[in-house]
């Protein structure tokens, strides 16, 4: 794919890579990069135009970018500052070590140094942190014609001109007007009387989550951030928006799959930290283990009377997990997408155990003919029934049980206000695990006939 | 929350209903939709302003978009559908009984059933299925003077305007150009020499979770979508990618969790449609369980000689089953981010299998702890060391092996053109554990040297 590319640089065809590249996305040029050295990394960059620079430079890896700065002048840092929007630079001085902090901050002008430290107190993950401070605003007595006057002489540093703020003169926001709006008026008509006055915002400590969600259930194109007094501070764009629901997946995902969520991508997360992620839960569950070993103990003389027993332990296991899973991960869906809330746990219930009597009844009865088909030549058929009979009561009871539980722990978590998705299937497993055995070798001792 | 719109509503006190309503987003008029009963919705719905109805109805679900479409005059359908967007239009249609969609199509207009007739044609989940047909063109000989009266003219049908699309006579994309670039442009300047002349775009047929990606990776606010001679035919919008994100997000979390996915959300779906979508996997992962048992069976003098044994199993199992759905979430979201690609096969697996050495090493180490802790005042010192080195080089074996499939499998199934979501833990889990058993009963008759 960039063969082309690669040979022009190789040949210092500077004019023609130059020419090539700036045609292109700065995502695609990301990508690029990434298959350069770090030297030819570095010439690649000083050849883009300016803005192509740092939109590229905004959305690479942080330790490309460490990479990069540490190989460039004073002028060139300067550059890419100026070119950047404040909350790429302010996501840039997160996760850069100390050194390089401290160079960032030395170049950024006293008023946009002032914005960045306040914008990196705000905690991680709250709107304010992921806010940027460029935007137009304008005045309610601006007709049509001046607010199209400002967004000309002052838009072109505006992460977004769509939708403009309108402040009052200390700078509480009083409404929201689109671009869309202004065009449409006539070019006297006042910004005070076509703007929006009900106003949809978040403050500055929200919970990045909930703002995201806010651009899904509104269609919002930007979310204005304001502080407690209602003064606007920031605003959010739908780009970021889309990337904080995608981290949001991903993280549970990983906390559904018993692991604790990463902060890099998987192949920038070393070895160690890795291990480290995910061994916390599987020690957790493993320790658990422990019971359902323990009533299996108890159930010795079962299975040394019958030791075809053994036999069905892991069907019956995997069955009630895999069943638990379904629901638990249908409820935690559910609730991060808000359709479904722990009101609702009894209804939800309701359902799922219909649905799990239909399910139970007809694994009972596939698993029957199993049964049958596997056990006909080498068993007589009253004992093959028996078998049947107590596998089929045990998985319908099993999935009747498993499908509660996965129903009603993430329900109750989010009544604690627990995150839903740390009930997913590992932990539910575990908890069926212990109940199926339970379950599976009591009736054993009944309907075999088993003395204890 | 909405006690105030109902008690207006009770008291009849429409004007003031209307003007609170028209304050109201249109998401939250829908949740006030949804406790009000059929008969109560259609008066409230008749006294939305127009547009603020269009909108409302076209996030609808399906159901009550029936209800009030049933209660519908003439009249009043043929203003709904003036007002709505072509997509949403299209998407009503879909979803409806053919009674309706009968009186839907007659109430449009020639040229609009045309186009919707068309886009019902393309298949479902393609871009051409989720675009809008509403969108500004302008031509490269225009100014910007002219650009923005044709913006001001035509824009208020338009689903954006804030991206158009420059396109020559014969309808072929050339180019597109922001709002930005206009308004920041001297008047004068030409259309064609400001446009942005390195398209991206997709065809009509390209996969609806592609088409996503591309908002994703690139934060575009709209995408255009062109035919097979790059005749512009639609675009598709920010909003729509998003609501493409989060289905796709959904149906993988369901495939995972060994779920056939749903059309609709949970409490739309019918029991029966939950039952079977759950059952398909339910029964193959059971009858596959059979392997487990049938390894177990013959191992049977291993457990009647040590019946404490079977107390592990179940410990085993959960172990195996949850490092390897660890990795393979992990693998299934990397792909479906584009993180992780099938050419990575091998740098992935050894970064696996030194992540699964060191978890394994720690999980045996604990494990051996824990045996000690359990048996020592019942169990001889030998016998305890006996059992724990069995276990921790089963448990050390068994988290190599769930690794290593963990992540080949998603990853051979996406060389292969399968979906990887499909791979999930649960088949994972359960190849997994014909592996745990039989690794370590063959492991237990060398360690404690029984006869087979």
């Amino acid at each position: 794919m960039f063969d082309e590319l690669i040979e022009m640089l190789e040949q210092k065809n500077y004019t023609e890579l130059k020419k090539q590249l700036s045609k292109m996305e700065p995502a695609d040029i990301v990508i690029f990069f990434e298959i350069l050295d770090r030297e030819d990394a570095v010439r690649v960059f000083r050849i883009l135009p300016k803005e192509l620079a740092a939109d590229s430079f905004a959305i690479m890896d942080h330790d490309m970018q460490e990479d990069l700065i540490e190989s460039f002048s004073a002028s060139e840092l300067q550059e890419i500052l100026d070119e950047m929007y404040l909350d790429d630079t302010v996501d840039v001085i997160e996760e850069m070590p100390a050194s390089i902090v401290k160079r960032i901050i030395s170049h950024l002008d006293a008023d946009t140094r002032k914005i960045v430290n306040k914008m990196l107190r705000y905690p991680e993950d709250s709107a304010g942190s992921i806010m940027t401070t460029e935007y137009v605003t304008l005045k309610p007595f601006f007709s049509v014609e001046d607010a199209l006057m400002r967004i000309r002489r002052t838009g072109l540093d505006k992460e977004t001109i769509y939708t403009c703020y309108v402040t009052n003169a200390t700078n509480v926001l009083i409404g929201v007007v689109t671009v869309k709006d202004i065009l449409l008026s006539n070019d006297d008509a006042l910004i005070g009387d076509i703007m929006d006055k009900d106003l949809i915002y978040v403050e500055t400590e929200e919970d990045q989550e909930k703002v995201a969600k806010m651009f899904d259930k509104y269609d919002f194109l930007a979310i204005p951030v304001v502080d407690r007094e209602r003064r606007l501070v920031g605003i959010i764009t739908v780009d970021d928006a889309m990337d904080v629901i995608q981290e949001e997946n991903t993280e549970d995902f990983e906390k559904m799959a018993a692991m604790l969520p990463s902060e890099d991508s998987y192949f920038k997360t070393s070895i160690f930290k890795h291990a480290r992620n995910r061994i916390l839960w599987l020690i957790i569950l493993m320790i658990s283990g422990t019971f359902t070993g323990m009533i299996i103990e108890k159930y010795e003389n079962a299975f040394q009377l019958f030791p075809l027993l053994v036999s069905f332990v892991p069907m019956l296991m995997d069955t009630g997990g895999n069943s638990g899973s379904q629901t638990s991960t249908l409820m935690i869906r559910g609730i991060a997408l808000d359709f479904i809330k722990p009101k609702d746990i009894f209804k939800v219930w309701l359902r799922e155990i219909r649905i799990a009597m239909l399910v139970g009844f007809t694994l009972a009865a596939v698993n029957t003919v199993r049964m049958f088909i596997l056990y006909y030549s080498s068993h007589p058929v009253g004992e093959i029934v028996k078998y049947a009979l107590l596998l089929g009561i045990t998985i319908f009871l099993v999935v009747c049980f498993a499908k509660t539980l996965g129903c009603s722990l993430p329900l109750l978590a989010k009544a604690c206000k627990l995150d839903p998705a740390l009930m997913a299937s590992p932990l539910i497993t575990t908890i069926t695990d212990a109940a199926t055995v339970l379950i599976y070798f009591s009736l054993a001792v009944k309907i075999l006939n088993i003395p204890m």
